[in-house]
């Protein structure tokens, strides 16, 4: 039995029906919906022989043994978020299925191949994305918090995991899974229109973006808008509406794929007769170079505090959240670039906007690497997210390809 | 005896402890407060011998019958907004009280003098301002929709006027008040900025500014802020931020006061990881001027079309309320500067911004005109408002020199 491509894109379907509707996806973590999901792929799994384990985050794991303890892992996540796409993560989980079955048939491999389900990828339902990769990874330190933090149900999160037999206290226990981790593949969605645009089906991902999330607020003076002269005012909207036209300029600045965002002002009185007292804008700035993103950072305070002097109002910033760029592995990047080659004739390489659970594999020292395959209109988190169906026969191609290749150098 | 313009301070006082908190005036219309308020200067007038009545609209008239039933009106609002300030409306209502008292005195005057004790100016419990001068000018068109306002606690509006003796559908009736009006003359403080910043203690005020007050909608597309490009973003607040800057170079071409404000702006989906796909902008824009009202509006209609060009973003414009400038009266104007000039040496003349029940006079075809006392900061409808007593007194000195000359005058 040979690889068949189409097979994934109608087992995509075919899950599609199983837990969606007509709004999209609904298997968001920690549902019924999510574990009626992973009930059908344990069964999907069964004929290639791979062993199931569910691990202390609620990662599922299937292993297929080879000759080497020492394990390629090729990783996805089954969840979505409400109303989602029929791609955006359970596109390598059964990627991954088709290629675990294609080395299933061919006999024991050289290294351990291991499918993993990652457990709420998408932070849908608690605000916190990246659960069962970042326990796993290690990295999640936020458990105090996570253990306060509830549904809009009012339903907590430790009450909501224990219901899916996963003990927030051990979670972190998870982290054995990554001892034997030679590598890590991830193929998804774009969720972008970089390879549209170039009219490409496939890439290679570089590393995700390094973020910077801030929160800067502006105030001024709320006035009469009928009885304040235009030269006396201090209007904080001018000043935050500077600075969302000003980061455009700083990124082409800063370039090689810099991105800046406002992607909210909230303005204070916020009334139609008065001057906007206070403003309160998000900043989300986005570089897959540490320094870059830095400079990013540097040049938006620097412009703030010149827009601050001009409108005489006050500023200050507030960090939400950030993070350091997390890059892929160089040699795992040459064998991808090479298996999309060799499938579709030209790749390209970019960085990932958004995170995956490829990132926190990667921050956690296993050579890591993704592919993306081509989204139409750059549409995800909807049920728009589409991809063409020949280009999801052949992103499962070069997914396979890679998995040979990687097989090979990390024998 | 002789005009004491100490004792309109004093009784401001005095109203405010009797229908204020540690939070400001309370005198909302259409309450118990309001009613205490109304009844308080009820009685404050009974000395002078002015005869009551309560008009059809919940207007309260003060009349002193002079040597012709042609009447001289002297008109300011006891009610106030939620934590208001001291002075915002009843400034006047005791000023003009202080004059009736001033004129009683000395006898009949040549024409009837009247205090008008507007209802509702502030419009603070259901949203609707100058409710009573309104109705007296025969301008209230709005009475179905009126009927169906609630205010927070979901009392309906005509429930809220029945309880202080006023039917809605008889409102209107109350337009006999003006048939007999020969000049209507209003004290007010600035609400402004601007006698402040000219070291001036009163100024004449030229006419109520016409607005033009619309919600600029723009559609752009919400995209993920970390994996699209800077140069394929179709970002909606890209352009209110433009419109929210470009309103101020559109105002000074225009100029002779013109003012144009954006009070708020509405991202939708308004978070950190999108691009911006709607903004809902606020526009207001005002004007003395008819003509130069419209050229601010035209031009801030063009420059929208090029942004929305620019940004590859769709437009669209919904006018909210709109009103036309209402100019005062020149002879009164002129009359009002004399005054002002003998007790301050130095006149200004001034658009008012904020609409005020004078407008509502003037436009039923009474000549008007207001006088401005100066406020402190620039602040009104808080607690904060103030004004120096001594420009206190000052104004009400000016306002019963106006009051006096426009007896003559319109004798």
């Amino acid at each position: 039995m040979s690889l068949s491509p189409d097979r994934t894109v109608a087992e995509l379907r075919e899950l599609q029906e199983l837990t969606g509707d007509e709004n999209g996806a609904q298997r968001v973590a920690w549902t019924d919906t999510w574990e009626h999901a992973r009930q059908w792929l344990r069964e999907k799994v069964v004929p290639t022989g791979a062993e199931e384990e569910v691990d202390e985050a609620g990662n599922q794991w299937f292993t297929l043994p080879g000759d080497s303890d020492r394990a390629l892992l090729l990783g996805g996540h089954i969840d979505s978020v409400p109303n989602g796409g029929w791609l955006d993560g359970c596109l390598n989980v059964l990627a991954a299925l088709e290629v675990l079955r294609r080395i299933a048939e061919h006999g024991t491999p050289p290294l351990t191949v291991r499918l993993v389900n990652w457990a709420d990828e998408e932070g849908a339902r608690f605000g916190r994305s990246l659960f069962g990769s970042s326990a796993a990874a290690g990295s999640m330190s936020d458990q105090d918090e996570l253990r306060e933090r509830h549904d809009a149900d009012g339903i907590a999160l430790p009450d909501a995991l224990a219901a899916h037999g996963v003990d927030l206290d051990h979670a972190l226990d998870a982290r054995r899974q990554l001892e034997s981790a030679v590598a890590y593949l991830e193929l998804h969605i774009e969720q972008g229109p970089v390879l549209e645009s170039l009219d490409l089906p496939l890439g290679v991902v570089l590393g995700t973006f390094g973020v910077e999330r801030h929160l800067v607020i502006w105030r001024g003076q709320a006035a009469h808008a009928g009885s304040t002269p235009m030269d006396q005012r201090r209007d904080a909207l001018a000043a935050a509406a500077k600075l969302a036209l000003e980061i455009r300029p700083i990124a082409a600045e800063v370039g090689d794929g810099a991105v800046c965002t406002s992607g909210n002002v909230v303005c204070r009185p916020g009334i139609v007769t008065s001057v906007v007292e206070t403003a309160e804008q998000l900043l989300d700035q986005r570089h897959l170079d540490a320094a870059k993103l830095a400079r990013l950072l540097e040049l938006a305070q620097e412009a703030s505090r010149r827009f601050a002097r001009e409108e005489d109002v006050e500023l200050g910033w507030q960090r939400i959240w950030n993070i350091e760029p997390i890059p892929f592995d160089d040699r795992l990047i040459e064998l991808a670039d090479e298996s999309i080659r060799e499938v579709a004739g030209t790749s390209h390489r970019l960085p990932s906007g958004p995170l995956h659970d490829a990132a926190e594999v990667a921050r956690a020292g296993v050579p890591t690497v993704m592919l993306f395959v081509q989204s139409l209109r750059g549409l995800s988190h909807t049920k728009l997210e589409d991809t063409k169906e020949e280009h999801l026969e052949l992103s499962v191609e070069a997914f396979d390809r890679l998995t040979t290749k990687a097989l090979q150098a990390f024998e």
